[in-house]
This record gives structure tokens, C-alpha cells and sequence, in this order.
């Protein structure tokens, strides 16, 4: 077992810049017959997608601190799963721009853009749970100072999460658009709501 | 409420990242039957925005850093406006491509790339501003030695900065090229002029 | 000899950014007349060079820092070493790139795709080996509490490491996809195996 | 006058940013009728440039870090000078495509390809000269413990690299790939020789 700072640094950097990444999808319109501000008002699905998944990365990084916080040290199986995690989240500026293209296509290849962002996300989800599921059921990798019970009720939260997801999968069979949108509510509710109650709660007790 | 220090790493990590993508929009000129001397002098207008940007980008790293000096520790809120602020930042890549091409385009495909340059730069300037409006109005999360008065004298500074990013809106109607040297003039100011006197002031005050 | 921290900061740095330009290789399919769905089944080969080049890269980061925690300080001939092991690393997207391009080409294409992507992994195993050579060779920039016995031990582990790139290499003029497998699983095999028995074993006996 | 701290880190970011994108110009070959083999070895020039400017840029790297081991702390000019260099490394992946493409290209577009390349390294070389100069006229922002007699010594050695590069530029009007070679030659050089000697050394005269 390791401490955890080496992981974080380089999980911090992986994040940073694959939220950064995703303006290299901001492009100049192709030219046309039209004005460029014409271009630019037309490809606002990419700035949607850009908005959408920069928040989304950046609730997972608050994420990711938040539990780090809550764990003291790491062994090989617990870096195998972030790396894992890591894996899908410097993933997401390719469905994004996926979502970019094809989110006014209609029919089924708006539809799959919508899947594959949302499966993306899921399996970011899963990763996160199980990371925590992990590290709850090996306690000597938790801060002295957390109280288990909460940590363990947690894990019911990350489950949450997943449904959560779950259900952004089933919208995307509806409507693209809308799934986007859901997914913005998702990383807005997650910076306000999420992480008091269930993660950094036992901070809170830190005698230090 | 948490502290400071890997929100600020975070943001540098962005904002490094943003300032060190800025080199992938030069490219090498498009084959023609001009010389590659002919090619490279005549896409100057890309030098020109990947300096301004570079500048620009490089005094918000230091305004970001000496903002955070005054601050001690972050809650959701505050986590969620640099989010916001990051997300401006980090997509300033995008309105500089549209510079470097459409600078010498003129009529209004020039104006209007100058124009979403200087709406991102002020929509910064805002992020920033309700950045340090925020953290006056929670005094809290300001260091025990940061003066108040000197805290909020410097909202209004904030302001300050917000007028000349609407002054270069207004510029943009009327010279892309005026508009992207008053960029330069913004970034060159800053780093001589706005922090000592505003900011980085109360530092001196700092007893230890 | 000056520390180590600032050595591995920088290679933490060059690592999570290579490993996070792998997704730029990630492309939306170009148009056709096919369904969107069609065609992101058909680059799978793309997401498998991904997964496989994530965990290469993500497990040569973990086998850096288990080794530089061995490490006490660096001299300019460790510096120049640890620079052409960067250099090897930073250099992996490019044959991720070409075996997602050609892994199902068949004939000499793809195995020319799998003989440099092997090729590069060897040129990186060589890299680390001489390093950890060059640190048993000069005891003196070790970490006082390391064991040179099993220092020296791990030297002819490395060796092993060699041998599989090697084979790796053989393998390549046999199948493509085989070959991509193969660096599967030998990333998976190092990140539960390796490190524990030769590299992190001296932290054990490590006093404080 | 604030510590340095916060610029190194920005500054190792930007450069480990620069270094690894790189990386991006080495692209598979264009389609042909030609092998995969028989395209990647006639982009050799791509290789050959990525080394020569990872090195390069690596050991700007290794000389930004030992120079700022000397400073203190930094004032606005200091920021203003840094953000110079780091502005003119950022571009070296710019050259660094220009002298991959042009590189055989024969004539005034290969010489005008190496000319571009040594005149940034010239700039870059002024500016670590400028940045040096300004810290020994001003002997506050240095360490307490560096003597100031080596110091301005230092300054002189510095103009030496702007010597080495002022002849890179004069060579580039005779041959592009001499002129990559030499760049290469310099890089080596300065891994092995200038810092011990110039800007390390006062380290040795550390009283802790």
C-alpha cells in the first residue's frame, strides 16, 4: 500500500486535460456561401456538447478529489480500477463530438450519438462505484478517521448514480437533444447536491 | 468548505494546457506555387493571435493565481464559478482560430470573429468578477489577513476590467485588426498594472 | 545530484498528456452511406488500440514512479537517459494510430503496423532496463534504504521484460490483432505482477 | 516579490505540454499504392525532427529548472520575460512540422523550413539570456546563498548559446538537414555540459 498523492497528481493531470481536449471540436465553420456568423450561429450543437461536457468532466474531477480525500492509501488492484476510470473519462471528448455532429441528424444516428455519450457515462459511473465498493470493502485503505457506516451507505449513492445513467441510456432512444440537456442537469445537480451529504461529510469529523 | 490547493493546481493544469494548444493552429501554409517564405509571411495574422491569446491566457494564469492567494478555502459554489470561468478559458483556443483566419477577411466575417473574441474575453472578465464577488461577499473563505475595505475596493476594479472588454465589443464593429492590438495593449497592461495595486497588495500586509 | 521531485513532475506530466492524446485518435466515422452506428462498429479496431495503448502507457507510468521512489537523486546522465525513455513514451500514439488504421488491412501492412508498434515498446523496455542499470551501477543516487542484492536482481527482471517485447516483436509477422492482444495482456500481467516482487518489495524494509 | 513556486510548476506544465505535442505531426502516411513500410520510411524526416526538438526542448526544460533553482522570488517583469519564453517554447512544435515536410524538399523552401526553426531557438535563447540578465541586475530575487561572481559569469556563458544559435541560422541558408543535425548536436551538448559547470554549480555551495 501506497499513498494516494502520486495518483491523484496524475489523475488530476489525465482530467485536466481531457476537459481541455474538448476545444480542439470547436472548429471554424467549413467555408460556404454564407457568412461566417451564419456558420457560427448554425453549429451550436457544438458549443451545447462543449458546455455539457465540460461540466461533466469537471463534477468528475470533484468527484474523483472527493473520494481520494477519503482514502489513505493505494495497492495494485485499486490503481488497476482508476486507471480504468481514467480509461473512460479521457474518453468523452469522442462521443462529444459525436453528440456535436449528430445532434440535429435526427432518426437513428442522432439517437446512437446519444447512446454512445450516455453508455460512455455509465460506464464512468460504474467506475467510480466500483472503485468505492473496493475500497469500503478493504477498509485499511480508507483515513482513520472515516466512519465506515457513511462510507457504506455511499455505495447505495454511487448506486444512485449508475440509475441514474441508467436512464439517460432509455432517453437516448427518444431524443438526442433531450438527452443532452439531462445530462447538463446531471452535472449541475452533482456540483450542488451530491457530494456534501455523501463524500465529504465525514471530513467534517477530522479531528485534525 | 476545502482548501485551495488542488483547485488551484486543477485550474493551472487547464490553464496551461489552453495556453500550450494554442500552437496547433499554426500550421504549415497549404501548398501552392508561392514559396513557403511567401506562404508563412503571408499567414502572419496567425502569429499575431497565437501571441495576443498567449498573453492574454498567460496574465489570467496570474491574475488566477494571485486571486487565490487572498482566498482560503473553497465551498460548492465557488468550486462551480471557477468551473464556469475554466470552461470560458480553456475555450479561448476557439475565437483565436477564427482570428488568425478571418482577420485580414474583412467586412463582416472580420467583425465578427473579432467580435466573439472580445464577448469570451469579457465573458471571462464576468466569471473572474462574480469569482471575487462571491468570495467578498463570504469573508469566510477570504485569509484571516486579507483587509475587507482593500477587498471590496477592488470589486470595483473588477468592473474596471469588464468596461475595457466592452470597449473592445464595441471596437470589434468597427477593426478586427484594431480589435485584436487592443487585446495586446488589455494583457500587456495587466501584467504591469492591475495586480500590484489591487490585488496582490494586501499580501504585503501578511504578518507571517 | 539534485532530488528526484521535480524529475518525476515532469515525466508524470509528459506521461498523463500522452496517454491522454490517445483519444484524439478516436474520430468520428467519415460519411457514408451507412448508418452512424454501422460505423463506429466498424473502427472498433480504433477503441481496442485505445484500451490497449491507455494500459501500456498507464502501467509504464506506475512502473516510473515505483522505480524513482527507489531513486534519490538524478545526475545529468540520468536526466539525458530519463529524457529518451520520455521521448519513447510520448511517441506511442503515433503507432496506436497505425495499428487502428491497419490492424485488419491484412498482409504486410498490418504486420508493418504491429512491428512498429512492438518495436516502440521494446525501444521503451531497453530504455527503462538502461536506467535501472545505470542506478545499480552508481548506488550512490539510490534511496540509502534500498537493497542492492535485490536491486541487482530486478536488473535481470527487466531483462525478462525485454525478452517479451522481443517476442512480441516475432509475433508481429505472424498476426496483427494477435500482436495487439498480446501487449493486452502483458500490460495487465505488469500491473498485477511485476512491480509488487522486484520493484516496491525494498519499501517494505523500509525503517521509517 | 512572490515565490517561485507557482511559475516553475506553470512553466514544467507548458513545457511537458509542448514537448509531448510533438507527437501530433507524426501522422500515418497519406494512402498510396505504395507499402505501409515503404511510407514510413520515407517520412523519416518526421522522426528525425521529433528527436531533435524532444531534446531540445527537454533540455530547455533541465535549463529553466536549474536557473530557477537560483531565483527567489519573482516580480512582474520577471513573470512578463518568463511568459515570453515559455510563449516562444510553446511554438517549437510549429518549426518542428515545417522542418518535417520541407526537410528534402531542397532549395529555398527546405533552407527557409531551418532558418524559421534556429530563429526560435534564437528567441528562445534571448529570452532565457533576458531572463537571466534581469535576475543579476537585480540580486534580490536570487537565492541568498548563490554568488553573485558566478552569477554574472553565468550571463556571459548564456550569450555563448546565443552565439551557437546565431550560427544554426547562418548555416540554415546552406542545408536543412546539416542544420537539424547541429540543433541535435547543441541539444546533447547542453544535456552533458553547459549547466554543471555555469548554472548548478553555486548548489554545491549550499550551506544546508
Amino acid at each position: 500500500m501506497t499513498s494516494t498523492s502520486r495518483v491523484e497528481a496524475f489523475s488530476d493531470g489525465v482530467i485536466a486535460i481531457a476537459i481541455t481536449l474538448l476545444v480542439l471540436d470547436l472548429r471554424a465553420p467549413a467555408e460556404s456561401e454564407h457568412s461566417l456568423a451564419y456558420g457560427l450561429a448554425h453549429q451550436w450543437p457544438s458549443y451545447a456538447a462543449y458546455v455539457v461536457s465540460f461540466l461533466t468532466i469537471g463534477v468528475m474531477w470533484v468527484n474523483h478529489h472527493a473520494m481520494f480525500t477519503l482514502i489513505a492509501g493505494v495497492d495494485r488492484t485499486l490503481i488497476f480500477l482508476n486507471l480504468l476510470l481514467l480509461l473512460a473519462i479521457a474518453a468523452l471528448p469522442f462521443p462529444t463530438k459525436l453528440m456535436a455532429d449528430y445532434l440535429l441528424a435526427g432518426g437513428w444516428d442522432a439517437r446512437t450519438a446519444a447512446l454512445v455519450y450516455s453508455v460512455l457515462c455509465l460506464a464512468i459511473g460504474v467506475a467510480f462505484s466500483a472503485i468505492w465498493r473496493y475500497v469500503v470493502g478493504n477498509p485499511h485503505l480508507l483515513e482513520s478517521w472515516v466512519d465506515l457506516d457513511i462510507a457504506q451507505a455511499t455505495v447505495r449513492r454511487f448506486g444512485l448514480g449508475v440509475v441514474v445513467y441508467v436512464a439517460a441510456i432509455a432517453l437516448s432512444f427518444l431524443s438526442a437533444p433531450l438527452t443532452l440537456a439531462v445530462h447538463l442537469g446531471i452535472a449541475i445537480y452533482y456540483v450542488f447536491n451530491q457530494l456534501p451529504a455523501g463524500l465529504t461529510q465525514p471530513s467534517r469529523i477530522r479531528p485534525e
